[in-house]
């Protein structure tokens, strides 16, 4: 028997394939054609537009807004401040992905003026950005899943960083946690080939925006940790059906099973809980 | 027994398969490795070079010239008015894909003066994307189709645009159309799985421009309505194979089956028709 | 029996899924996702930064660095040069693919700046991209490779690039060879079908710079040949698997294969000799 969290995820699912919100991304150039059709996959509509010239605009008619600092450069970090005003004016979800933040000064900066200067719904990224954000000098290495701390560890993190910045903190690893400075969700799905292809943070990053752009800011933590499970998930379903084949194969499945999931796919098998 | 539409289409894919077409591509970068990935499959030859450094140079060597506005920049407009210019001094077909027209000023801009500073061959969108080119005020959101008018307007529509901008339109929705302002064809062939897939716009655009690059400014018209008719029945091939498994197989399967097309599976499946 | 050559870059193969070096790559934003891929699949860690603010630090942070130049633009090539010269600093082997050369002037002097300002370990690129920078005056047409020449000419070809810039020169095609100047390899792995899928050439460079990432600058010459050999081999075993279907999964099945490939499978199929 499903949880009420597990519940009411399955409505708002079902919500975005109703509702198709729009769900402007500013984002890199390697996992972006994923990110639309992750999008598309669980019913909502994405854009993309990085310009300066409309990167506002374009926010300003969005449901939700992904800012992910993948493949930076300076023209698209005033594209991400403007567009991340706009949707603060008119109270659209930001949902920050902050790719590889630790890495290099540039993409440090680039992440602090994103939290410092918006109003920013949710943060999702893996344990050693979520680190660096937090101040604990945590080494990044790339773009990759630095993955040793354990469960409490990360819990406590999330808290923290979700209360420095009045957000919701999300991190994906093993074990996913997310929370509002208050309250702490777990997420049990997932598998250890989803490290295996580029791009399911990025998409986790997706689905997390698809589903704020279908709900209330109450539920936006809920919708962090649902995010992570979907992908979780169709990493699950995938892995069942492509597993054997490979990692070219086991990324389609992803996108297969995203766009196969229904309410009752959904009560069966997510698995979020209060940590 | 095809038609004389169906038969010169298959002539003129054919011809594709022969001369190799090279398609240069000024074009967004979310779906671009698609296009790249499906010009391929059809027999043509892609190149994608958007710096204003090398853009006219490329698109002089070129057999025909995409410009799509999917992720506009400031630098790139440049980049597409110098190609644009030098495709038109040569005699290379432009075709112009106007992806989320109306959706923002910056957008309109661009559209506007591209159509206005060039000499384009065929303009391939939506119905909204149309109805913004065409004045009429559509509402774009995103970068999705709207797609509620009939058949009956949709010939209207393609019709005076084609006649304002002395080019061929082609609406793309549940029926396809294409006018050179004159004389309309539609298209019968698709499936409505091709909206869950990211860039199926954008391909049947390339899939214009490799014909058009093969063919004689005459035969534009056709091969308007023609490249749209090879993606639907892409679609429609996929799904037979593919459809049961999701969309990140329906989208591998559309490449698999453009590349599978021969002059006999175009024949018997292709439906293009006088209007 | 594997001859000492595939057993040696078997060794290297099962060295970067030990160390996981990761690969900054400044390239193509067509064929950049499945670049990412592939370097996952083979053990790698990939990373993409292509901006003057951060492209310095993180080729530094790095054990290989790829230069592609398949979409340059006049900030890029910046970035470019800035990487490259700490990649030099800093003793790491830097990958060039010079795609396109010979195409359009801003690519010709592009490639020419980047051979004559940085110290580049391995150049790999086709015939015509080859044959220019060689000053052979090859017309180069698109991106495609122009594959006229017999074996005998690409390995004086390779080796006079070799000696002219001190580095290892690959060129692919039917038979791939590769050069340090003095020692030459030929590489007979490898399918027509190669050709119809994009980015099997940026691919290549990728799985070089994996290789020379765990390797010494001994190693450079038959990692080179090494990179293009894994991809060959990809080729073959996804058109045993995957051929009947069509490109989209013959694509798929590349990046299964690399996945799949472990020490057994190498030392059985990879084709690798003194030419």
């Amino acid at each position: 028997m499903a949880n009420i969290y597990v519940q009411r995820l399955a409505q708002i699912a079902q919500a975005v394939r109703a509702q198709r919100p729009l769900v402007h991304h500013i984002t890199n150039y390697v996992t972006v054609n994923d990110c639309a059709n992750i999008a598309l996959a669980m019913g909502a509509s994405p854009v993309m537009a990085d310009d300066i010239s409309e990167a506002a605009e374009m926010a300003g008619a969005a449901q939700a807004l992904v800012l992910n600092i993948g493949t930076l450069n300076a023209r698209t970090v005033e594209a991400m401040l403007a567009a991340g005003r706009r949707a603060n004016e008119k109270g659209i979800p930001i949902i920050l992905d902050p790719v590889g933040a630790g890495a290099t000064a540039f993409r440090n900066r680039t992440a602090e003026k994103l939290l410092e200067q918006l109003k920013i719904a949710v943060v999702r990224g893996n344990l050693s950005e979520i680190k660096f954000l937090r101040g604990l000098g945590a080494e990044t290495r790339g773009v990759d899943a630095a993955d040793q701390d354990g469960v409490p560890e990360r819990i406590e993190l999330a808290k923290e960083l979700a209360r420095t910045f009045n957000c919701v903190a999300a991190i994906t690893g093993a074990t996913d946690v997310a929370s509002d400075g208050e309250k702490v969700l777990r997420v049990d799905n997932g598998c250890a080939q989803l490290s295996g292809v580029t791009g399911t943070g990025c998409m986790s990053t997706t689905l997390v925006a698809g589903l704020c752009g279908a709900a209330r800011p109450e539920d936006y933590l809920l919708c962090a940790a649902g995010g992570v499970a979907l992908m979780g998930l169709a990493g699950e379903l995938s892995l069942e059906r492509e597993g054997g084949k490979g990692f070219g194969h086991f990324h389609m499945g992803i996108i297969d099973a995203i766009g196969r999931m229904d309410e009752k796919m959904l009560l069966e098998r997510v698995k979020i809980d209060e940590a």
